[in-house]
């Protein structure tokens, strides 16, 4: 099979898989009992804590372990939001988040907060003029993607962190860089909170990272034992964020590598797919990110085309999975995309293993299929 | 190593281990995605979600996953109270709740809502006088557990709900089951959300399930993607609930033997320290659950004689690991045990691999150390 659905979800390194047996089987009582195998349990949540602490720049204790993305991001928007509504009533986010940022501000305009949804220009790239024309007294919390799961476009958040600190100091910057860690680092001066996930690199599903700035506070979403400072209780996750520490670990010592191979593929694939088929448009910037490519080929609907690679043992998405349920539409309809475009777009993304060889048989099931499905579609008219 | 603190966390089986290394290995597509990797990822949460759903007599889609236990808490009652907040502004629990419930409570109680928490006798069992007393058209909400995870007193679930569906068919009645689930089977006629949790039956941790009745409404407290029918967005933990659902299988296909097994620990570890140590008070019900067994030994601070078990390299907890963060106070302050019984008390929890002939060993070293322990406190007095 050829798996190019990395930004959906990623294969756990073997290492991930034998580490987090290792602890299952030697290191299982519960971290918060005051034992030594309590503390043998408590130990490998603080080597954890010291490595991604380490990789982000900022202190031990401020790495909380969650869920995923989807809870980093709701504990982050919901809990800064909910802990700094006395100053202000005024949230900015963008048209181009994922559904765990864009869902909860929906849910938060409900409860009468002000939502601006910045918008971007057509590489995706979020309106900086615009946000800074909307930062105020008021505005209590900005929260703005790094890397985008659909396009890959790479946001500049170190200047816009420095333009919202400085238009108002006391604004909570929140950054979900879900698809970044692990691939594009950053500076998180000036950033307060920020998502991390754990099967987008090579680490375990049902477990991630929130950094919260010490500074910085948040009302928790779950009560209860009081775990992790009282900010999030509940029996932490010890396997999965062992098995998400060790994934860290190969991640970041082969970070140059991993990025070199991701930007091989993208290059190959789209010079062969610019090459060989016509009538298709690049999504999103030039410079984005290596390990996502989203193409659209006009007059053909993404799924009908995702259908036929699927024939072919090849699985891409048409644009985020956490779309489907909601039926909600995809990143192109909001940036701009002329309509032809918006519904016939893939995206392949990339794996360290990725082979490159088998980018060729990606190219010709395209060169085989794609002209039979114009015509198809031709004729059909 | 001898380790009977099984009711904090226990030993995953090696089943376990292995299917979800297999499902890491070759299941890992986002089972949201529209492709046949997907469809095999969603087709495992299927077929879990088929397993407890069989086993608790219910259908396929009331079974929600959440992170854990104090998730399923949180989400139960959060979730409940919030959806049926305009019926009424009453809600009921007990003084033995784990922390998970009591701080949800406290927080709901905050909030506006009357908060009634029903007194237990000396056994732990909940006072059903009061309950009655206490339900009323204004009641929307009764949480109260199962197992209890201190004393293990085990609270008569069906006599409730009846008598709670009785007094008002309205009011939603939640139970945690987090230390019953695979141990004491429940009929779940009239009880409309329970929780459940993986690492408490030899499973993974930070993976649970909220029973859901299909009539029951709650809100969100995750907001995303939509997954699990909008109810629990946040790609789903498959690796986690694969081994849940195994662990599961290995638990009701070995249920009585298991019990058996517990009842002899238990009987055994008691009868011997009862022939061999004087000044001791058996703590709960009689017939309380097989797996736990609550000692208070008089004149001893637990964590004194906690910590000389440990030095060989047995471990028992004092009560709840979740009680350490906040210093909270055990259940038996709560149930009206006398002074010098409360700070003395022991929980040993057994696992389905207790060697029986270790619990001799853990004998041997409180007949040895326990005099000693006292003299010295005597001699300090």
């Amino acid at each position: 099979m050829i798996y190019l659905d990395n930004a959906a979800s990623t294969k756990p390194f073997r290492e991930v898989q034998e580490i987090m047996c290792y602890a299952m089987e030697n290191i299982y009582a519960n971290p918060s009992a005051l034992h030594k195998q309590g503390f043998l349990a408590a130990n490998l949540l603080k080597e954890s804590s010291i490595f991604f602490a380490n990789q982000l720049g900022c202190a031990k204790d401020e790495i909380i372990y969650t869920s995923g993305g989807t809870e980093s991001n709701n504990l982050a928007i919901l809990g800064a939001v909910n802990a700094y509504k006395r100053n202000g009533n005024k949230i900015i986010t963008s048209v181009i988040e994922h559904s765990s940022v864009k869902e909860v501000f929906n849910y938060l305009e409900q409860q009468g907060f002000e939502v601006i949804r910045l918008k971007t220009d057509l590489d995706g790239y979020v309106s900086l003029k615009e946000l800074e024309d909307n930062l105020d007294e008021q505005t209590i919390f900005v929260s703005i993607m790094h890397v985008n799961n659909e396009i890959g476009t790479i946001q500049p958040i170190e200047k816009i962190a420095e333009l919202i600190k400085k238009k108002n100091k006391n604004t909570i910057f929140h950054v979900d860089a879900v698809q970044s860690f692990g691939k594009i680092l950053f500076p998180i001066k000036n950033i307060d909170l920020i998502s991390i996930s754990g099967h987008k690199m090579y680490g375990p599903k049902g477990v991630g990272i929130l950094y919260k700035n010490k500074n910085t506070r948040i009302v928790s979403l779950l009560h209860g034992g009081g775990q992790q400072k009282n900010i999030r209780s509940g029996t932490e996750n010890v396997y999965s964020i062992v098995g998400m520490h060790k994934a860290g670990e190969i991640v970041f010592a082969n970070l140059n590598k991993h990025l070199e191979h991701y930007q091989k593929c993208k290059n190959y694939l789209w010079k062969n797919i610019e090459q060989n088929i016509s009538d298709i448009k690049f999504n999103g910037a030039s410079n984005g990110a290596p390990h996502i490519l989203n193409i659209s080929f006009k007059s053909i609907r993404s799924e009908v085309l995702m259908n036929v690679l699927e024939q072919n043992d090849i699985y891409v998405s048409p644009g985020s999975a956490c779309l489907v349920h909601k039926k909600n539409k995809n990143i192109l309809s909001f940036i701009g995309t002329s309509e032809e475009y918006v519904n016939s777009a893939l995206r392949f993304s990339f794996s360290h293993d990725t082979d490159i060889k088998d980018l060729d048989k990606v190219v010709d099931v395209l060169k085989k299929e794609i002209p039979k499905l114009r015509k198809v579609t031709n004729g059909g008219k």
